[in-house]
């Protein structure tokens, strides 16, 4: 993409409402655009890192044998009321709309009910179980304080896979399953290092569920640390001697290591519940009616989003991880009035075009080389290929997340890239 | 994808409140879950159909120079106030909704205000000039009556373009190309014989606009054809002489042949109506400050999913144009419970998916053959691969849209599949 069609600016200042790092640099550096309090629109940059995000997830869990579907926003209220959360006193979190007959309508911000509604349609025998299905889609929550930028959405992405199984000991082996393919989403978004699956209190289906939890001062939770090496660490909500003993916890209390975290996603035992409010049962070997058990797995493309600039910036800007940088190379003509550095940077754009390679093309004309560089660094392409009069036929390269650039011939660059 | 694996499941009838051809097929067949009337959940199937539709758009707006953004549902009240569309006296299909706070929000049902707003940080010069982006969202619409199945939906997809000119010419010369753009979509759908390039009224903007229409007794609204080559006609609602007489029809407006057709597109100049409630301007050669003159181009993935099921079925279910079929090829085991058999039909599942082919294989082994045909005819895919006892080491290959069937070899299904 040369830099000079891309619609979008940079900006030296992010709106002064808005108090995030993650949305102060994103909107800084033309990723999102703030509609309102926690409801950003992804302009053409943001919504290539947001599809990266989404792809990876998407890879993984058709992976694990999850079947993608596209459930609905609009939300209705009876189907709601069979579990009890309709009611604004149960779910406090409602945005709510109507018909024209006045019918209530909700916006949708999981979707147990809708999922299990329709699966009544579709699983019928043993024969069906288990399955797997999931959606990434927009999803709405209705926060009181929205400050954290992508990290706390009113409107956001959501990856949700629900597992339904013939009971619990099949529930169980997917469940412990998801366990590693949720960290292994993480990983490859650059972050498994500093991610810990962390229990929690089970909500109403089971004593203790999973949320998986990020290092990151940015956070809003609080985890302590139980074992560095299984990565595996409690909610600080949790954080009772009792939880410690139901885990063989034997350190002593004092010493678990605190951290302030960013919650990434969240895996349920939903158990009967679902099943039994919307009369979702399959016939076993023997021909009798059984309910069918289910869980419940989340994961906020948006809210990942937020959560990698925050763990890869400085004062400069964003450093994005490769595997969900909008572009790999930033191909930057600091001369690009000269005719004769423009002819060799547009040959080192088609150059890695050819070789399959995405690239933003820094090729403006009018913008200086203090303003280039500062563009580039905001943006955050983990590599920098600068063309120059001064470097001539060689590349200066640098790599965000480091400090040191060196130069490189056309064919050392198209080599490197192409590893 | 293995259909023993494939969680939906063929149905006998649709709801019985279901009144439309297209939803009722597309129920049956597991493509989509009904809701509420205008409000469908995609099932793998018809996420897929969708996908493909969705991606050809995107391919073709891409191609046009449109960049791809993603905005968002929740609307501001302040800024449709702008521009006087957040009465509901003017727009009657608004869903509303309310922050917590007691502000009042609105689910996009377009995004003309949404964007210009947002390009008014991203437009400065002249330089910047022309510009097109466009976006793949959801949008919603309260309608009073929703019976056309994915025709009209209270939730739906949308494909909306905005254009971004110096002035009327700048903005004619991109609206003109739209035209062909267009009809390139149309036509890669399957639809484009069907098509015509509408007249209408204009609306607020300019004296006349275009729709496209395509033929079919599903469709809502009526339309005469004009030039029968060049694919052009008028809507029913502005036939009157003194249309026929600004575009020179000289045929007598009784000769004209009437049609039932579907709108499945529409283009609009938009003038300077947004760029001035929004103060969008940017600075021409001279320094001084001007209106951007807009326009918008519309077309929903999810109407056209309806349109093209209504164009493209018989009395046994949906026989779906190649360009957007769930999978290119049907493969079906009509001998399951024989391990010869499917023996040899795993062999040809796994050559074709090594050949890259989208194959749907039916491997179930409860299903009668009887079943397994009539489910094929339902779901409709293009190419139908019978493998069978009597068959031996031959395919049986039919076309969906065709009678005949002939046998032919491993080596000459993989041959013709690979064209």
């Amino acid at each position: 993409m040369r830099q000079s069609h891309l619609f979008t600016k940079t900006r030296k200042e992010a709106p002064r409402d808005e108090e995030s790092t993650n949305a102060k640099l994103l909107i800084r550096g033309g990723f999102i655009n703030k509609e309102m309090a926690g409801v950003y629109a992804y302009l053409p940059l943001g919504l290539r890192v947001l599809n990266n995000i989404s792809n990876i997830i998407r890879e993984e869990m058709d992976a694990a044998g999850g079947q993608e579907l596209f459930m609905t926003v609009l939300q209705d209220k009876d189907t709601w009321e069979r579990t009890g959360r309709w009611d604004d006193k149960v779910v406090d979190s409602w945005f709510k709309t109507s018909l024209k007959n006045g019918t209530e309508l909700g916006l949708g911000f999981t979707h147990e009910e809708a999922i299990a509604k329709i699966m009544t349609n579709h699983i019928a025998s043993y024969k069906d179980l288990p399955l797997y299905a999931y959606q990434i889609q927009t999803k709405f929550r209705n926060e009181a304080r929205a400050k954290a930028g992508l990290m706390r959405g009113r409107e956001f992405s959501m990856k949700d896979l629900y597992s339904f199984s013939k009971n619990k000991e099949e529930h169980e082996t997917f469940y412990e399953k998801m366990k590693d393919v949720y960290m292994r989403v993480f990983t490859r978004l650059g972050m498994g290092d500093k991610t810990y699956l962390t229990i929690s209190s089970g909500g109403s289906f089971s004593k203790y569920s999973y949320e998986f939890q990020t290092i990151s001062d940015a956070g809003e939770d609080t985890i302590y640390i139980v074992d560095e090496e299984k990565k595996i660490a409690i909610n600080k909500d949790d954080f009772t001697d009792e939880v410690l003993a139901d885990f063989n916890v034997t350190v002593a209390k004092d010493d678990l290591r605190q951290e302030r975290s960013i919650e990434v996603g969240d895996i349920y035992s939903l158990g009967h519940k679902f099943s039994e409010a919307f009369g979702l049962t399959y016939k076993n070997e023997q021909g009798e009616d059984e309910l069918v058990y289910m869980g419940s797995y989340g994961m906020s493309p948006s809210r990942l989003m937020g959560a990698i600039v925050e763990l890869n910036h400085d004062d400069n800007g964003i450093m994005w991880p490769e595997s969900v940088a909008p572009y790999r190379v930033h191909l930057v003509n600091l001369h690009a009035q000269n005719d004769e550095v423009s002819a060799f940077a547009d040959e080192i754009y088609t150059a890695l075009q050819g070789a399959g390679v995405a690239v933003l093309y820094d090729d403006r004309r009018e913008a200086g080389i203090g303003e280039k560089l500062k563009d580039s660094d905001l943006v955050g392409i983990p590599l920098r290929a600068i063309i120059s009069e001064k470097n001539g036929a060689q590349i200066e390269l640098k790599k965000r997340k480091e400090k040191d650039a060196h130069l490189v011939s056309k064919e050392q660059l198209l080599s490197l890239v192409s590893k």
